[in-house]
């Protein structure tokens, strides 16, 4: 039987002025060597559990960041994707704030929006792009959007994010409702946005047990609607 | 490098008497020789040209069934999970009429209501829990369940399997309008139901383009609705 190369790859996904980033990480071995790519690695079978802990290791190890958030996207797998040989990639995705990418302060990672993306070695392009999908979808029905946000926001920078996801203007009064079912969030107390001409906001940050944890709800948000 | 087990397993599911059941196979080599377990096997990098492809072949090889309909559910992994070592398999689901799965008149198949199943070999029962959770949410808003259907089959019976898969009743008028907008039938010219005491019914067949391809749409069928 011959073997198959067993690696992981993380869809590191952040927004940053308005636009949606995805993390680069400059290879630093062959093959692809000094090419920009998916930060990922090897499957270590002493040091991994599971796919999902090489998952947060190989991303620890290559950007420093440990996301609360982590799933499991698709496997690619084939003979043609990789040089070195059949190969499967596990392939997960993450959503941080852009703080959390700027705080590591890693040379060889970069942030590219996700529409200037033109080649990558492997097929990475086409994970990036099965990650969009399945972001742009779970965000209509799901808290996930709250993963790219700070720890405090008010509710119409979070309206703001679901946008930019969706690419789509959202119907203020619809989001309150749907944000009111996910039930995720709670007021800090105190906590104002001051300084802006109209009545200042309310902060919010997520409920504890939402931390690591989607709230999902059974419609979608329709953008338009 | 350590190698990784590199598997495939196969969630085959379909319906009978009116309950949703799960193909296992007899396994005929260890580990767990004998005991029923999903159909799975070793990806053959020489055969194989992606994980897809041998699921299919093994599919084939342990069912005799060549399913229209094969997609990817998750990868499971680890150390834990296969006493020969770390190992992943990337799992996939299909769905088939009854009529297929007997007309392959295996011995070393049998068919058990996914209700009934009590413990498997590997994390077979959760590779199972997987792909329900997943049929069941994909049939809320595509036209997955059609898969499970005869060539040729009446609205009425239509709205029966959806009903079994999604566990509740559907209103007949929303179940019409959803199968519209689903654009996936054609009325099979001539064929109606008879024999029956109230109004014959119209046969349907799935349109061509829609045979190996799934038809989405935005808003779920929301039972009870």
């Amino acid at each position: 039987m011959e073997s198959v190369i067993c690696t992981v790859d993380v869809v590191l996904l952040t927004l940053r002025a308005g636009s949606l980033q995805v993390a680069l990480y400059m290879r630093d071995k062959a093959p692809f060597q000094g090419a920009w790519a998916l930060p990922g690695g090897y499957v270590h079978v002493e040091a991994d559990e599971d796919a999902e802990q090489a998952a947060a290791r190989v991303l620890h190890e290559k950007t420093g960041i440990v996301s609360p958030y982590l799933e499991q996207l698709a496997t690619f797998s084939g003979r043609a994707r990789d040089p070195r040989g059949w190969s499967v990639s596990i392939s997960y995705y993450a959503l941080v704030p852009v703080k959390v990418i700027e705080q590591a302060e890693r040379s060889d990672l970069k942030l590219v929006g996700v529409e200037q993306l033109k080649s990558l070695p492997f097929d990475h392009l086409q994970i990036i792009h099965a990650a969009l999908e399945r972001v742009r979808s779970k965000s209509t029905y799901s808290s996930l959007p709250v993963y790219l946000c700070n720890e405090q926001f008010t509710l119409p920078q979070l309206q703001t994010v679901y946008e930019t996801l969706l690419n789509e203007p959202i119907n203020k009064v619809s989001f309150r409702r749907k944000m009111d079912e996910l039930g995720i969030l709670e007021p800090v107390i105190g906590a104002v946005e001051t300084g802006k001409a109209n009545r200042p906001a309310q902060y919010y940050r997520v409920k504890a047990q939402f931390r690591h944890t989607l709230s999902q709800s059974g419609r979608g948000l329709n953008p338009g609607s």
